[in-house]
């Protein structure tokens, strides 16, 4: 909020970004990221696809019994609310307290809030425990913020620039980078307001491209990166990679693959120097 | 049973099964279906896969808590009854309650009924709280239908023509359209017997293709179509995606991405206009 | 022990295991075997996938009530201990008691021995009751013996020759084949020390890999072949489809798919004769 820091951000561009992207390449190089995570039951093999792919090593330790003591050894945790079982919030709670004490980074996607009511309890309460980022469509950051509540209808149609207060408020109130996804994605802190824009509407058709950018952005933020550019780099990651699928790809199935194949290769230099990132999204800094 | 039924019923044909396909695309371009899927854990993602390549969005809600509510608002419902703990079956009942309070259509996979017996019973005793359809393979029918039990023995290498009596059995006592999966798909509703000629062996190398098919089933459920139409729609998208499937592809990893591409590219018209299935499907109707 | 053994032992080849390799395919084509896997989450897609492409029936079945009876009926179960669960645990000792009853082979993936203190204690119990193999990392081999309890640390960053004496006490104690899989595997029996050198990095990027190679070794237990041979071909058919699918994909996403389908290519002979195999894995004999 105070201007020198608008002035620096406004200053980050695209290059910026690609910058930051190789910086964490980098250190994946040096050490996998080991991140655990506690998800819904469709996405568990996507996830650890992605994850491999982008040079982490996936850990999906979700008992009651073992994620405390994991999560304090973890990179990085990610909270996805899309299996609503008595074990597996139990198991949430156990992994935000072993991530906390260990300062772990942790994520929380918080899946179909605004839905079932359970549901939106459970993601309320646990987001005020301090997660490093929350990820999520517009309809969900806006139920998770609840500043919507007496106004607005909630709906899977939210438009992304919709959840903006919403992500602020969640920002102000948790200390979190917020991230909206859509056809434009959002990340949000406290101090600041990023769009990017990157991507295919192809992986709209492939499930779990949501549920393992949740992943990817604990990756990034368990960098030397500061989180909200991590958070950015996770995003631009899945992106860039969409955007490469999209030109080899004849339909969701060959996308999915080759988004895959792109989450790889993208951590290569390309031959010529430079990152491949730059050409592929497009970042614009809006102050805060 | 009726005559005019009858003649009607001989006067369908490849065309007019075509025809009722574009019409289910057009519908699905107007509001995606959104089908929630109670399944079995080893095929969510591909049944999601396939849904979303489909022109419909998946939700797999399949907790005792939330089942009920959310069969009330769903466009459609799969019971798969491959994962047989206490608490999914617990959910697939509340699931069937909330869908027939609400009259949205629900569909029977009734996996591996005739092996353990506490499957059997269970398919046994939800079948009769009347689907809009039931889909399986002819050892599955045969055995939910409970006729073969002092006869013929019932095991997987049973013949779909095997199966006829019980489908018919089946589909007399609760109302429901009976598909019975193999190289000729047998389609049976009360007063109509119809025949399916699609699809490539190679699906069976391919875990999950024959559990999609009953979520698809529950999609072309929820369009205008009459059921015993919709139901054959299902099959024949599937079995037409596996033709052209079965000419890009080198083995069963290939079959699976290219089926999945097929899926999706089968819900747009051929440029020089007229529906893409024609070709691929072959539809002999049989009377009651 | 013996050196006639020992002998014969050290005359087994390449050639050899491609004629073993040949046996089993015949034998699979005759009766596919029906496996019955009680695994983690995040696999039983890809297992599944795997076990059909390579000529076998999979069966989920991992319930407490149903685990033991199929067992009985079972060509061959796969125990691996990736999902702790208090349902899971219980489900696989009844699936190992059900196997044994029946002289069903079963195999044991110790999935992060060494890890988490309930998951070593478990394995460590159930390795007792005689499974016909072992397969795991190496540091999940050295945890599972113990011997190295004392000794140097058990991380995974173990090399596999690190594991020789686990896997050799371990072999030695209950009677299994014990497989150590790496960029050279260590397949270990109480008279028998083999090295088979195949595969590709690029299948350490793909989530499941070795979780189905688990499967496999209980489908090659399932046939004619001698318990130390019948591990070694589950290990080459897994990685000369590794050597055939690196050739023919571009990361991580095409790899997989490349992978299924070598898999099943394998099992047919080439056309000018004689075992694909040969070719693509290179057997070292090493005595006892």
């Amino acid at each position: 909020m105070a201007n020198a820091a608008n002035t620096a951000n406004t200053a980050f561009t695209t290059a910026t970004l690609a910058q930051a992207f190789d910086t964490a390449q980098a250190e994946f190089r040096q050490a996998p990221p080991l991140v655990q995570c506690l998800t819904n039951v469709v996405v568990p093999q996507i996830t650890a696809n992605v994850l491999l792919a982008a040079g982490a090593s996936p850990a999906m330790v979700d008992t009651p019994e073992e994620a405390a003591d994991f999560a304090a050894i973890a990179s990085g945790v990610l909270i996805n609310t899309g299996s609503p079982t008595a074990a597996q919030y139990s198991a949430m709670r156990e992994a935000v307290r072993g991530a906390t004490a260990n300062g772990t980074p942790w994520v929380l996607d918080p899946v179909a809030c605004g839905g079932p009511a359970a549901r939106t309890d459970f993601a309320r309460d646990i987001v005020s425990h301090r997660p490093a980022a929350v990820r999520g469509n517009a309809s969900e950051i806006i139920a998770l913020s609840g500043i919507a509540a007496g106004g607005r209808g909630v709906d899977s149609t939210d438009e992304v620039s919709a959840a903006l207060d919403a992500a602020r408020e969640l920002a102000n109130r948790t200390g979190a980078v917020v991230a909206v996804s859509g056809p434009r994605d959002l990340i949000v802190s406290a101090d600041r307001v990023t769009w990017l824009r990157s991507g295919d509407p192809m992986m709209q058709l492939v499930i779990g491209t949501g549920c393992s950018l949740g992943s990817l952005c604990a990756v990034y933020l368990s960098t030397s990166l500061d989180p909200h550019d991590a958070v950015l780099a996770a995003h631009a990651h899945v992106g860039a990679a969409g955007s490469i699928a999209a030109e080899k790809s004849t339909g969701p199935g060959s996308f999915s693959v080759a988004w895959l194949d792109a989450l790889h290769a993208l951590r290569s230099p390309h031959t010529g120097g430079g990152s491949p990132l730059a050409d592929l999204v497009e970042v614009e800094e809006a102050g805060a």
